[in-house]
């Protein structure tokens, strides 16, 4: 899977991954109320935004990127018809030829975390027919229970040909609370990022393993160090822009030939149009306004990759 | 919320939630042949006989317990068809009284967890409409992220007058892996505990804090440990039965008047058709095995509570 990825990276010169985590104030008022007016303002109506929404995005910079990360609580606030448009928006990603990361933070005990793996990863036995459910290409999954809550994804991985990102040290203001504290003279995050290279040794695809890491932008000191740790371990890096995160402080990140992390940003691409720098290109072309940004990103990330 | 709960628990005496963790392996032949029948080996027909065994044993059961428990991965993993049959679960269970702890695990950044929690413990604000997505009472929820990851939970506890038990120490075999490494001479578990200590007076209701704890029976030393250390957090302890944990592990869980905890059993109650014990139901009568075990398993914990 992650040699996919690399690939995709390559070919558009972009580690860049385009979060599509639709709230509903980031969708300009002509889709929601066309929206709302065919189907109210309820759950479908909301839902049928969203769509509508990503579907613009998507098709504005499909090829400029390698890859998306639909945040699924965005669909999951919207119920059963918000789940049915996140599986549709997957679908139609994957069509477009970009790699769908699911971001999800999915993460229990062994046979439940295999339910979580066949939901995203792989398919599920139904009698003689096998069945996938939300079918992406990758998956964030939370390591707090330990190996035998990994190994499911893991062996999914490997079965299915997909990749996983596992969280090590996460992008928001508290993720050091636990995080950060010392074992053993080491933080959390560090002994995370210890188990996350022994689990990936399991699925290597040439370099690079399919079990990747999140290392947040927001603390760059620590991309740095482990790089160092983890020079196997393709990283997931949220939080820049709208978060705080730079190019300069991901320099470390990425290795001479400029692989090693994708870049995600999420607010900074699909909300651009709310921004002044952007609002030459008006409400009716959002889409228009996440390419500019998709560029501008492309061009800022340039100067580290 | 939690006092709800507690309520619960006296009237029926029986600090027991019931997991509806509903593997196709744990549904009778019969009922899998029949939703096939009719919808086919596909997600549907999974989702249809996992409806109809769900609904049996609710219907067996919901007199007897005050909660049920059911694994959100394993109506993922049946995509959005599965996922129309966990809310129609959550919806039946409340209207039958029963308290509904949708165990999902979930927990991310700030406004993602905010989108998580108006998912399961809230409702969405679409145009000028409050909609509700999936609407369960309780929602179980990692801490790995910190406080602004559960803060979100927490408000939409005092909102809704809902409740969620945060993953302190779980059930698995690898829980240690990074639960127990010791920061500062105390176990993971143990400052995660501290946390949930604090977060939990921001939602008090009565004695109890609607911030509950999940804490493994499979590790009983620590339960004794967890309880002097969070007195007013009520605990889900799951790992009872399948996973190995006994009533007599559990004594320390409760209060003087035996309160302070509910523990889950899913495979025992919802499988027991398969074991030799409740043999003489017969398969067509799988929805009494799961109440004699609910019998059973009340019987067992008044040894401790």
């Amino acid at each position: 899977m992650i040699s996919r990825l690399i690939r995709r990276i390559s070919e558009t010169g972009a580690p860049i991954c385009v979060g599509l985590d639709p709230m509903l104030t980031h969708i300009p008022e002509f889709i929601l109320s066309r929206a709302y007016e065919e189907k109210g303002e309820t759950l479908e109506g909301a839902a049928e935004a969203v769509w509508q929404f990503n579907r613009a995005i998507v098709d504005a910079v499909a090829d400029l990127v390698p890859c998306v990360k639909p945040q699924l609580a965005m669909y999951e606030q919207f119920g059963v018809p918000g789940l049915a448009v996140y599986q549709r928006t997957v679908q139609y990603c994957r069509a477009k030829g970009l790699i769908v990361i699911a971001d999800g933070k999915r993460g229990d005990i062994g046979s439940t975390s295999a339910a979580y793996a066949a939901a995203h990863l792989g398919s599920v036995q139904i009698g003689k027919s096998s069945c996938a459910a939300f079918d992406s290409d990758m998956l964030t999954v939370n390591p707090y229970l330990g190996s035998d809550g990994i190994k499911p994804f893991v062996d999914a991985c490997n079965a299915f040909d997909r990749g996983i990102f596992v969280l090590v040290k996460t992008s928001n203001p508290s993720s050091g609370e636990f995080q950060d504290r010392l074992i053993d003279g080491k933080p959390l995050y560090w002994r995370v990022a210890e188990k996350v290279v022994e689990w990936g040794r399991s699925s290597m695809d040439g370099e690079w393993s399919n079990v990747g890491a999140v290392v947040g932008a927001t603390y760059p000191e620590m991309i740095g160090e482990l790089r160092g740790l983890m020079p196997h371990t393709f990283f997931l890096i949220p939080g820049y822009g709208a978060q705080g995160g730079r190019a300069e402080d991901l320099k470390d990140a990425f290795d001479r030939d400029g692989i090693g992390a994708v870049v995600n940003s999420s607010r900074g691409i699909i909300a651009a149009w709310k921004k002044d720098t952007y609002a030459r290109f008006g409400t009716e072309h959002f889409a228009d306004a996440s390419r500019a940004a998709v560029l501008a990103m492309k061009e800022d990330l340039a100067k580290v990759c």
